[in-house]
């Protein structure tokens, strides 16, 4: 089979060689790959952006979706032909995560997903919910989980609150498609007039641009009849959290879950006091969460929202045009 | 009747005057205050360090306890004779409070206690535990309210989790005698074995001295079998924050209580997100709240502790000591 | 203006009288009745089967809305031509009620709905959601708001649980509707067959024909992977819980808002233990759930389903129509 | 090595026996018992009170504590010399039980502990607190689970709540010293003065002889300014549920844990709905809840109230003690 293989940092290191098809033992899937998506934590390793001590070579890309081919002894769960998603931290099966199970990832501690074949635990997959392409499937299962995992088990978001969704990447546009589904009010921040249209197609109830608005915390505050939002996703670090801290109201949640405006995150305590606000850090979320927001997605027929599907061997491409930050939704690898 | 005056800041703004002794409206006490407790706000207040706007003269201090000497017309729950508290944020009931709720307090945009008399609402005061002296009453609406929101409230605090305290001001105690009657197992931390010591007696598990043990995190993970503390107080801000990160345990919180270390916190977002940790701030809590909390503390015979007890005309050097940060415990006027 | 009286019990009680229109006072609102639903405490009350100790005359019927006329002294909330429904338990607010809160309610310790004009505290009704008609506004304060105290508030719903809904009366619709909306599998039972190919356009996942199918519990189990349902709504009393005993989870919730097999009910404590169950009896909700709830249906664009509408002064024959168990969903007047 | 053999029912039916030593297997360990405690269950099964289906012959008894003599391969967490308790429902690991989880037990569909050794997977033990003795922790598995999943997993006991106990066998006491421990007021029922008094001595605040205040429901609601208690915890079943729904508050909890009033309860719906209460039903609880409750009997130094301790070949005897009812607290044998 084929596989792609990363060797170091950089574009070049990516490269596709020839390995034995495996077998699955005991409790294991055999699984055809059919589809990756990208995330900036891929970006991030390939510059050499994340961190040191990386094992190469390493198959790459923690997001894919595929199709079982064959069964080891002792599955009860799948047979061939099932569709499923490979969850990303393998070891975080439920409830609260040990430090092993929070580190340890595919395409980062273990092998990804860019190959022909892949073998998992019977226990370490979800079933493909029956409406989504597989495309569509493997945008989940880091930026579908981390706001399910944000909104829904950490922040417990009940209809009638407000939440703020910074951006229309993919996170960003599930956060503000689940808030919809969950009778939430939805506010949705972007520079881009266009972007904001396509947000309101989704179920954006207000629309903000920033770029006209830098501070968008104090509309956030006269949207919500002068208390602030319940949940305000944070994308941007450094470059939004002071907003966000005007925007939140008090004993509200900040979720945080990028890193755009670079690693170091400089607040003011007193802010933070005067809010009462928690600030969450989120790390994707568990197998359990998984299962339970696609038992919501296929309730509602959700449609993740895919930029554009790029073929296998465009992954540098692929990757570039996340770096522009154009996108809306996901990037989607054909495998 | 007495009452002393804040006109401006530094010590000797502060001025004692006569005043005409109110008088309870409907749904109203009137309270001779026994006692007070003094707390970094108040200090920051009179330096002239906690922001600006002020209406001075302002009676100051939020934390004092009393007797009701007269009560209003259909006031139900109070009757002359009772020991009653005042909750430094009278607007927040229950609940979420409004950014209203969260900004009035006693002390500082109403006045406080340090008078001879005061009157409230009936539903703006607590009934003080039985067993408590007045200093001791007095020494709750602040501190002890925040441990118990911060571990009960917020963190959902369970038996058998382990919960590392920063320091032994009133907060820090407080939480580890809370933390030790719901059955955590508690890590204190201070720079003093002297302090460490008597911590240990109202029961401190394990302690550590943070100046002989500057990566006082690494020793919490081996405490607790590698994965870290639920739970940790921090009370120093930028100055210990990274080891706070460093202790906590996967999906746990940090409660940003204190800022010793400045206002300014500048923290690692790849950190938090790889501990996927809650970081709480408090500031205070609802009157439901405290009640909840003053049961406990009956039903326990919980001894709050006072470090020393100061006269009432004593408060610039009760503030002065508080300032060297020599204290064990909470810091008390008698009124 | 025009009200009608029950004058103790008996269809022949009802009497329509001339009656003075009221004013609000301070803080109230003066409200054009335009719709009211019944339940049946109304009908179980004129019939005489509702307890004893009831005052006469009485405005009955609970639910209402309609269009606020004039405001009193220190509104806020609310303007003429606002539209509203009033909160069948307007003393209870919100979290835990008290015993008064419990037991005072609209059309039976107070005056109801049906009559010309009503007044009512700002603070004892809640707002329209848009997109409903009158009749659908009516149709919500008992029905509605108990399926979301039951699934939502006492329940924990998650997403991919399954509910059991017995019947298609109003509470069921309403549950039916919530649980789909909220990403749950929902079996629905009926002993008819064009019943449940309605249900089935609501949303029902699986169908189930009480009449052919007794032992329905078995085939919940069945329908479940062999664990059976997190949730039954039990209509039925004595006549389903054995059933309901026997199709809900180990640790699953059984919901006793019903009591058509009588007030009596029986059941076997071995059964209860062996599936650890809570059974929950239900009693409304308080006005902040009314108030989420409301939120969720907007945001839902959902519609309650009114299976008729008769006109004011056919309470009678809408009572007896309801007695004969014939209707989908709910029952309304125009006022 | 002995063990006792129930080969039917009745008294007679129990056999001592020579079995051989069993060997831990990987993952397993290999105990020493050395202390047991009866409960009803054992009563009713040995008396041919429970069911039919049983596989006989069984080692009787569900719950033992021990000493490790050797582990097998891969065990981490034991070692020879510590000292265990066993699960009784060894399938229930943490959270929602499954059907075959909740129905698996010791002494009832598996081999219990009435035997000189047991062997268990180390996963199915939990540690001895440090300052039990074998009896006393003996006597937790049913008894104290029990009472820690009535009043801290299901119905979320808070500081200043109220938890009315009835009577003074096992789980009725651990439920008392659990409440006052964490924070509530007790109310204790029992038929004997000098039970109440002892039970005084173990934290109850206020005491009822239900012989002389049949109506102590009512008792209840005033000493609970006219409210009813949060929690009660309901042993009579038919004999006692009309006062527990009495004394119960609005929204309120009743914990269905014994039947000493017959496996039948009748019970009035509307009184279930005038008190909108929840009526669990336990059936003892997981393994994570058994551990999270030892942290805290350790924490708090909790004494075990064992009433009487025999020796094993007096299991007989000891089951008609239980049958008389005399007993205050747990009932254990010297293994």
């Amino acid at each position: 089979m084929w596989a792609t293989e990363l060797r170091g940092t950089g574009n070049d290191a990516l490269v596709e060689v020839e390995r034995a098809r495996p077998e699955p033992a005991a409790g294991q899937l055999l699984v055809r790959v059919k589809a990756a998506s990208i995330n900036y934590r891929d970006l991030a390793l390939i510059r050499g952006d994340y961190g040191s001590g990386h094992q190469f070579p390493l198959i790459p890309l923690s997001d894919g979706a595929g199709e079982v081919v064959s069964v080891g002894e002792g599955v009860t769960r799948y047979k061939a032909g099932d569709r499923v998603i490979f969850a990303m931290r393998p070891l975080w099966q439920n409830g609260v995560p040990t430090r092993k199970a929070i580190t340890t990832s595919l395409g980062m501690t273990l092998d990804g997903v860019l190959a022909e074949y892949k073998v998992a635990d019977e226990a370490h997959v979800v079933r493909t919910p029956a409406h989504l392409t597989d495309e569509q499937a493997a945008s989940l299962p880091i930026a579908a989980v981390t706001a399910w995992s944000a909104l829904v088990i950490g922040g417990g978001l009940r209809a009638g609150q407000t939440v703020v969704v910074q951006g229309t990447g993919g996170v960003a546009l599930f956060a503000l498609q689940f808030a919809k589904h969950l009778g939430a009010r939805t506010i949705l921040l972007s520079s881009s007039d266009e972007k904001l249209e396509r947000g309101r197609a989704l179920g954006a109830d207000h629309l903000i641009n920033y770029w006209r608005t830098p501070e968008w915390g104090v509309q956030v505050v006269e949207l919500t009849g002068g208390e602030g939002a319940e949940h305000v996703l944070d994308i941007g670090g450094q470059t939004t959290i002071e907003q966000s801290l005007e925007a939140v109201r008090p004993s509200g949640n900040i979720y945080l879950v990028g890193f755009l405006g670079g690693s170091k995150l400089e607040i003011d305590l007193t802010r933070v006091f005067r809010r009462a606000v928690s600030m969450r850090g989120l790390s994707v979320g568990s197998i359990a969460t998984f299962e339970e927001m696609n038992a919501a997605i296929e309730a509602w027929h959700l449609e993740p929202v895919i930029d554009r599907v790029f073929e296998r061997n465009q992954l540098g491409a692929a990757l570039n045009y996340m770096g522009t930050g154009a996108q809306f939704g996901k990037i989607a690898l054909r495998v």
